[in-house]
């Protein structure tokens, strides 16, 4: 077969390739997360033929202006240049890259080689002062006199002054800036990043049950006993309170206590079940009060500084009004029957899943959009997202973006508890936040791992995890085996190891950890199935150490981080160490975490100096949380924790201790 | 700025994404590249939302034919999937990714998984039946009654026949290759392979200077001394003659011998220095012969079991014809001289460098790409182009992909010595072959470390590599200093390590040593400036070393492959081991060389023994070099090599070694 000979490109001069691009998640499919203020660093190889010096220059904009602004590039090795920018607005960026011959520089260089060698350069020089005079034809006044008066110099000053301006970096910057840029080569694709507001990087989550929060005990509790509970929770110094669904349950297929077939009379079900004739998502449970309640809710816990999060999950109890009035959204047998959910041989006979392959696809993905819609406009701009896993991707694309741009503002939390590429990749299409393994990572091998992908390019590019030490469904075998220590090193590290992190109480502060049966991460007398009575006053209660660990969140900038995680090695596998710093690097916390709940442990760290902003031989760490302080020296340093005192150390790096010559009498 | 709010797409019901498939080069814009009877083995990331299973189809086709052939994807772990096919015809190959939600299979799983669990199934049974049915509508009538008969036994047979039917793979495979494909995925790419002739993944090439041809001392060879050689070359079981620049060579700035500036009389000047009154890059240097001397060298040369590749080098000398006829293809300096060309403060006054920023870029692109076409026309297949980093990329892609549409079997050597990105991205743009830095790598680790970056993906889809010993340019400190040991080791190492090899001739054979200076790599007397003769029947000539192992690699075709090249361990440095094994397995080569050209050494090496195909305690393996064999036990066995004796040994795997069960008398 004859082959097709290929066409000649429409300019042959372009010679500069950019190539090899970070950050660039799926050849710039999906955008990369920052929020205000976060920087940008971006990579390329740059590859031309030949001996010539290439100008690169990173362009980037907010998305839909028409100006791109300019950073120029520097090499690091291996042809590879490197250039950031920071993302101050809360809005859409572009960035892409341009490069070019940069005739100039490769001049300049040369020529200073030959001056080296001592060769004639006269004829060089020529060469150069025509350039600089072509280039101030096309620039300002004031930069165009500066090119034009090197110009002169090169074409007959003293052989010193023109060594002098050749060696003349503003002359090069100049030279960059009114450059005509020949057969510029453009990048060939524009990437994206989606900046979010503060929030969406860093949060410390409260998770409760409205039909747990009456203080009688029995009575089903309301959202205005919930508006009554914000104190207590903001005392402790949470910044999201997150309800599970608020809407009217099915009765049909109604769950009993503990997850039995049969419901007796008066057990609520599940929240999960959602609908009945009382309406559906956007309706509020007449056992919990009115959509007014909600509303009452919401600003008051604003008023508390907090902000209230709704779940959202798309599924229907078979009293759903959609059900009737929508039965084309639902699988049908060939019986005609609906198919309640299923994971056989496990059923769910409360819950119809959606059927997202109908034939009016579009009308379900609007009716989705709007229940996001009619939620933020009662004020919740947050969104904790039930399953998203089981909902096709696209819809989920097009329905984040679609209610990013008609909502500023609203956060979507990823409830997706499934295989590792499936949770990146609805963080890729749209999802502000993500649920993580956390829960089930428990040795220092384990969390090191894990946090140091999720806290490293490529996935700290469009990933935000988020770290929960419990949920309705998850009482871990950590947390039930452990004792009160468990829970507080759980707690520890996961408001020190996550910016955005997350404890579902009062089970948690209150220690519940009986699970329905052996081998179960199901909670007895679970408030999935049944209302509950805490006692939130127990003198008991974690309350205080997770008061106080908040506290030092809120002091300390680089536990708000989660891409400034680092590792330090331990001689003791159940002793991890890791560091986080601020962008400007003069907040850096130091937490030490002792991983056995039983035993004390006590070991050496090899910290990494240069991590910590470390350049003396002694040094102070106060721990903010012992409150004790600690001389250190050098990269190794002795740690001993005693679970049934303190979980760990969180300690802040003071920098150099003082010595004889700091203070005045030495002089 | 408000947002725009997103486009739904067209089809919103494809729940298939697929992703991260490999190979692909730089999101598929370049080709991988193959050989007939080679694989291509393809994987993919297959997510989709839910609990469903999805089907998976590697499509591919020889480009330009309608109908892609068909290959099931099989999962491996963490939602990868894969499958391959082979190239066996010398064509350009396409392949892509088709993938759709396999109702059949997830109905089959969970139906399977219901039984198991002892539920009713009678519902399931009656939709997998209509499934079935479903299908059957639309196959062939072998397959439809196939289809039908396992609906009728869903619809009421005894159980034992129905969870028969449930595990019939048949009915899995009829199912997929006849489904409907409702809202399938294809992947966003047609991905490319370029399937060169055998000759292009292994060689072995031989250098020489037909001006040094000649058997009388002093006189200037000719392309006629050159068929004299042939017998000469070919005996030593070469694939390849390679011939420096054949063209007149031009008087202005001619170099003298040792490359000093000034020519004596009768000095040959550089066959680079490309051009004079006699022509230019189309024609044949008066003193070497004519073009119908050329044809007959080709021919000859063919009939010897020889190809000739030529070199192509796109500059002139002052007195190239083009000079004045395309005065814009130079560079001017503004005093209106031609720039010659230089690397400051090195200058080569004998060479002209060619502008290919010049507004006739279009012309000068095609007489460029008609050098090509006018050799092979002379009957050249295999080009070895020089230093092709010093044009531009968009020349050579365009350039390269249509000399090879109008010259089937044409071959490209790229012959850049330069930055390791820089040399792959020539690899990408079309060049068949590429020299490496092998001359420059001499310890373990480094051999280690390159080639298996080199045998390995993604490398190894787009570059293939050439190991040569020497060149006229590198005469390598190793050489200069290591005595025969040294060239024995080079050269065993460049045709074992290597499926494509060369050596610059008879300087190496003749194990020539002494640079031009101290610290150069330049050759004292370089054939570059001046005719050499050549006692080619020396007795102390590596001639025999290297016909036999050209003759080992014609016997062992796990020698002519690279990317099978695997190390093994050895616990003395200066031992190397590697094995590689042909496409059947059934020829496995074990080479361990002795690195020091010194000193005996000796170690043991850890072998992989399920690389080496070993699964018995005892084996034996044949030194085809020494001719020694041994037998061996398990992964740790013994080596001891004597550099004035042997620089290693080439071992061809024989597997079990025969036992006292193996024979007659034992039973």
């Amino acid at each position: 077969m004859a082959k097709r000979t290929p066409h000649k490109p429409e300019e042959g001069r372009r010679r500069v390739l950019i190539t090899n691009v970070t950050p660039e998640l799926d050849g710039g499919r999906y955008p990369i997360k920052r929020t205000p203020g976060e920087a940008v660093r971006v990579e390329a190889d740059v590859l031309l033929d030949g001996r010539d010096v290439p100008a690169c220059l990173l362009l980037h904009r907010v998305a839909g202006r028409k100006a791109w602004r300019e950073v120029p590039m520097i090499p690091l090795v291996n042809d590879r240049w490197f250039a950031q920018f920071l993302t101050d607005e809360e809005a859409d960026y572009e960035y892409t890259i341009l490069c070019w011959i940069n005739r100039f520089e490769t001049w300049r260089r040369d020529t200073l080689k030959k001056v080296d060698a001592g060769l004639d350069v006269k004829a060089d020089l020529l060469e150069g002062a025509l350039q600089l005079r072509q280039a101030a034809a096309g620039a300002p006044a004031k930069a165009a006199s500066r090119l034009r008066a090197a110009a002169k110099c090169f074409e007959g000053s003293a052989p010193e002054a023109q060594v002098e301006s050749l060696n003349d970096p503003v002359l090069s910057s100049f030279m960059l800036q009114h450059d005509e840029r020949r057969f510029a080569s453009h990048y060939s694709k524009v990437l994206r990043v989606q900046v979010d507001r503060p929030r969406a990087a860093a949060g410390a989550w409260y998770e409760m049950f409205p039909r747990s929060a009456a203080l009688e005990p029995g009575r089903h509790g309301t959202l205005r006993d919930c508006i009554r509970l914000l104190p207590y929770v903001a005392g402790m110094g949470f910044d999201v309170l997150y309800l599970p669904p608020v809407h009217p349950i099915g009765g049909t297929g109604r769950k009993g206590k503990n997850n039995t077939l049969a419901a007796r009379p008066g057990d609520p079900g599940s929240p999960w079940a959602i609908g009945s004739a009382e309406g559906g998502h956007q309706a509020v449970a007449p056992e919990l009060g009115t959509l007014d309640d909600f509303c009452a809710l919401v600003s008051q816990a604003n008023r508390n500084g907090l902000e209230v999060a709704l779940d959202i999950a798309f599924q229907c109890s078979p009293n759903h009004p959609w059900v009737t009035e929508h039965p084309d959204w639902f699988y049908r047998r060939p019986d005609g029957s609906i198919h309640h959910a299923e994971n056989p041989p496990k059923k769910y006979e409360d819950i119809y899943p959606i059927n997202f392959e109908c034939d009016s696809w579009p009308q379900l993905w609007e009716a989705l959009r709007d229940i996001f819609l009619f939620w933020y406009r009662q004020g919740v701009r947050i969104f904790r997202v039930d399953n998203p896993h089981t909902k096709p991707f696209d819809f989920w694309e097009w329905c984040l973006a679609d209610v990013r741009a008609r909502c500023p503002g609203a956060i979507f939390l990823s409830e997706a508890f499934t295989r590792p590429k499936i949770m990146y990749h609805l963080a890729k299409i749209g999802f502000t936040q993500s649920y993580t393994y956390f829960a089930w990572r428990n040795t220092r091998w384990e969390l090191t791992e894990y946090f140091k992908e999720l806290s490293s390019p490529p996935v700290s590019e469009f990933f935000r995890p988020s770290l929960w030490t419990n949920t309705p469904d998850i009482l871990t075998e950590y947390l039930q085996a452990g004792g009160r220590p468990a829970f507080a090193v759980r707690f520890l590290l996961a408001s020190t190891l996550g910016a955005n992190y997350g404890i579902y109480g009062p089970a948690f502060e209150l220690m519940q950890n009986r699970p329905r049966e052996h081998g179960s991460e199901e909670y007895l007398d679970s408030e999935k199935y049944e209302i509950r009575s805490w006692d939130r006053e127990s003198p008991g209660s974690l309350r205080g150490l997770i008061t106080r660990i908040n506290e030092i969140r809120r002091e300390n900038p680089a536990l708000l981080t989660q891409k400034s995680l680092k590792f330090h090695p331990t001689d003791n596998e159940y002793l991890l160490a890791y560091s986080k710093r601020n962008a400007g690097g003069d907040n850096i916390i130091l937490t030490v975490v002792n991983l056995d709940p039983h035993y004390r442990q006590s070991g050496w760290i090899d910290l990494d100096l240069e991590e910590l902003g470390i350049d003396t031989e002694t040094f102070q760490v106060h721990d903010l949380l012992g409150g004790g302080r600690y001389l250190w020296s050098g990269s190794r340093n002795y740690v001993e924790l005693d679970p049934q005192m303190l979980p760990g150390h969180v300690l802040k790096v003071l920098g150099r201790a003082r010595r004889e010559g700091d203070f005045d009498y030495y002089d």
